[in-house]
């Protein structure tokens, strides 16, 4: 009973090593393949990747050669951190080919055929891949954008007990979500930009396909409005969000942080590896959340909330944060994976 | 004809530093004496004060002596930066003296009797004090709060041409806001603090006293919901605002931006020496405002506002920029006792 | 066969957070007092102290009640990172009363009767407590300032392999280094301070004290001179130390590499729990060591140098990074007390 | 009498941006062409460069339309900070064609042909033109390294007074130096990187040849040692180092204090437009110079020093700051301009 093997798309970038650092002793996959649009193919990774978190590259990857990035490579599924220009293209080649992609890469996140999955959210949109179950055929999963996986994750529990009518989030997100070199350092110093490109785009859509409903074939969007203000703070991880959000339903300021510390999932059921005890924890203090303080809440897989007010202009408010490179995305493509794995899809024919 | 001779309360602080710079060369205003609440008192300016502006201490305060804030001081009128848990009585007793007290700081915002000033947006309200006008009587005047006065000044060109419904602001705001020492480097390096205490309080009844109506002897605030979420955030100087806004009837963005760019008040009419060509500097690239980049515009005294566009949930947003100890403090009360001059409100009995 | 029982001076401070969070699973120790000069005493720990470091208090602490830094305290030995201006007398009382004394803070450090201790260093100081050794009676042990630690531990291996004649070290410090809430944010962002209090001194003198030679019941000091000048800079932890040496032998470059990366010492052979692996660490890079990328080698007890080479100034350079409250503060005590322990320092008489 | 007309080479970067900064009102200087190696040829500057100084591009320059960096342009003189990699082959065209040039750039620093100056410093090495003067002929004059010009103005009434035996600098330098993009901001937030390509190089070298005697028709450098150690950290503007001195005979730290403050050179005593009153600003507080707070001391033409003392290892130390991009760059080849022109060095033939 081995491990499932693994290919990285995108290797060598920022999320590229978050995904070897999080799968360096991981009991269900081990990391076989490797590979980079860029012009580290053809050397071996500890020679190719400039390693930018601390610590050291893993010793189980040094040797492996960077790899262009198309079929076939040396695994059972792929993980793909690719530049958004690239990705598209790239991630339907692999599942043409009979890989399962597990994405955190934007482009097929809309597609109708993609479930973009939070597991303590909508598991319940794989369904999605119900016909390629047991084919042997490949097919893509996505993680939604960093931000938008903690607003999703964070208005789950509020959706369910009390409706959701409209939401309002105003961003204030870490500089390692742009990758590598990314933000320049002339324009975050004693600064702050406010634009992300495209950003406030992916979490007033996304949003809504990942707590819109499954109908046979395709996912329904929520039909809430959702508006996204994004920044850039100089942060190295961690981003944060200043929700407001109209209720469908009138709710004590109590009961939310109620819905919010009892939120929990199917990852919690199983036990999925990377699942954290608890997906949200409620911090009471007035100053917190805080990103150098709470980034790491639960291996960095637990998003922290705070700050749960009443709100003169849409009812009720709160903060939100999480680890943007660890649940905002190859921590969130892993989570995905265990759960695929779980119930099933990475079976063979 | 002789300049008129200022008191600065407050004076070894980081507001009370500003006013000095900001004096320095002035026109009309000439400082004659200083006052501090803490342990400066007795000691020539210049080895009271750990100065903490680029540059030095102006020649022609260093040899005044700190002294208690207390009347009588050696001056006309005073300008307050006091620490808030001492501003309120410290102030009545100069009012009460005879003294025109001219303040940035919090305790007699709200109070009835004062006008919570902002010369471009709401001058009308100095007709508060027309009771003692003449009379050579005391009284007090306030500027806002730091974030207050840039989205008063964003709002009130949209209050006027389209009315406005609601709003809510998202601040990052700059850490010279807090003051020396103010924010510890542990708190704020690689980090966001999501609170500052009794900003959000301040800014949603700040916001609609300086926007509302004039009525006999007392203003009424506009009715209007306003909500504000406060991030402190590791920049020097420059508050930021994520605003949305909800206008009382349908627009454009492009009227919104024109609306921005036509606005000008009394203080330009006047030309007032510290009133900035244009309040609302209106910035077309995608990425402005920003801190370093646009505080200074104007001498510090212009607010900057970019990415003006439709939104989601409330109609429209923006975001606003402004100099936090510059238009958003000394500044504020600088260009206030400069309409005051102007309409004859410091003339003797 | 207990763990030993220890008391915290000092407890709510930062070195004070960092002794609780490596103490939270040490197999020898168990932290069972807490004491701090401040206005915590009489409350839970929890509710005194404004935890600054990641994660949450440790449970098994959250509930002592933090006491006056006084003894009798329920323990057998204490560490102490007690303010300097209070730590001497303090400490003094704690040795009279019996109490073995590990402290972080400086008043001792010059004493002759105290070993100013790195256990890879200097563990034959030791030897200046063996008149107390089994009497039961209580002493005190001193880790050197932050700086020192890793300075002393780099030159160590050139001292033993080439002699030194002199040394100039040029250090970048961060800012947990000055405690909470130490560094103004005002005073460091977008800055360099070139001033920290008594830090050159206490390098200079230090460093001469830990490699210098035990004569029957004192040290004399190396003789070889020491200059220092200190930096503060806007990084959270991890201080660096541009270092220029002069040996006593001429060596190549490659020389000084074999003499660090070979480096090891009585904490490696007695495989103490705080020990890493290697003592220090090389980096071959150009641009390495970094405080964020390296701080955290081998627990925070590494240290990591880098940019050996030829100086035309004083025969060869190097940087040297170590991490400011592990190695250069609470981990230097642990590391300490589990020598004292190893070698029979801590039995009872 | 019209101005001089001056072409600027590598306009878009951040120096170049500087030079129109500084040259916008300058009284003799006027620019009338812009080129750059880059994409935006072709463009008006406004639409060519993304402006990354505080402000807007100045009026004059916006619709001037962008050119390659080739002769000819329609201007007297050239002001060059092109990218090393090419500014040494276009320098030398534009000399050929009989173009002054001024360059901030590296590569014909050490020439032989090329004064190497700082007007305060070396006036005497432009007899290295004499035989150019006149002649209508092109000819080079570099000004140095943005640390070194720094270092040898620091030096160089030492040198006059007491005489350098050696000099060991250790840099804190700033993110502007690096251009833009420049620093990655993963890079350099919460870190300091201890590695500046070729930076220590040209420190070294480069000292040496501006504190040479000029024979003939070459310039002999300076005999003393020279060491440097370069650190990038997370400041914008504004190069500090650490510098220990060995003086050929002995001084009281006063007599340096002394020598420092006294230290006046040509461009003072002809009055040049961009030369500060005083070169050397000596602050006598604990903890100054400091980036933010004495960089623009002087319009960023002053340097300061601070900390003052003896020093165990190489006699004497202080901590010496400086603009970087202006007088260490753009403000450094316009004070050499200035002194070219009013040293005749400008006219035609």
């Amino acid at each position: 009973m081995g491990k499932i093997r693994v290919g990285i798309l995108g290797a060598t970038g920022t999320v590229g090593q978050r995904f070897l650092q999080l799968l360096e002793h991981h009991p269900q996959f081990t990391v076989t393949a490797l590979a980079a649009s860029d012009r580290s193919q053809g050397k071996p990774y500890a020679a190719a990747c400039v390693w930018r978190l601390p610590g050291a590259v893993p010793d189980a990857v040094r040797g492996l050669v960077v790899q262009a990035p198309e079929p076939p490579l040396d695994c059972d599924i792929v993980f793909s951190s690719l530049p958004s220009d690239i990705a598209g293209s790239v991630e339907t080649r692999f599942a043409r080919a009979g890989y399962r992609v597990v994405t955190n890469s934007s482009p097929h996140r809309m597609d109708d055929a993609v479930p973009l999955l939070i597991p303590e959210v909508n598991p319940g949109h794989l369904a999605l891949l119900d016909a390629c179950k047991g084919t042997g055929g490949g097919f893509i999963v996505a993680n939604p954008n960093c931000s938008t996986v903690m607003i999703a994750l964070a208005l789950a529990p509020l959706a369910a007990r009390f409706g959701v009518a409209a939401v309002a989030a105003t961003t204030l997100q870490a500089i390692s979500g742009a990758g590598y070199p990314g933000v320049a350092s002339l324009d975050i110093t004693d600064n702050v930009v406010p634009f992300i490109a495209e950003e406030e785009e992916k979490i007033e859509r996304e949003t809504r396909k990942i707590l819109g409903f499954l109908d046979a074939s395709r996912v329904t969007p929520a039909t809430f409005a959702v508006s996204a203000q994004c920044h850039r703070v100089n942060v190295v991880d961690g981003h944060l969000a200043a929700v407001r959000v109209k209720l469908a339903r009138a709710a004590d300021p109590a009961e939310l942080r109620e819905a919010f510390a009892a939120f929990t999932g199917l990852p919690q059921e199983l036990r999925l590896p990377s699942a954290p005890e608890r997906p949200i924890l409620v911090r009471d203090e007035p100053d917190r959340p805080q990103p150098r303080l709470d980034r790491d809440a639960g291996g960095g897989m637990s998003i922290s909330v705070g700050r749960i007010a009443r709100d003169g202009v849409l009812g009720h408010r709160f903060v939100a944060l999480s680890h943007n490179t660890i649940r905002g995305a190859a921590g969130a493509a892993i989570l995905n994976a265990e759960l695929l794995l779980a119930k099933g899809y990475l079976e063979g024919p």
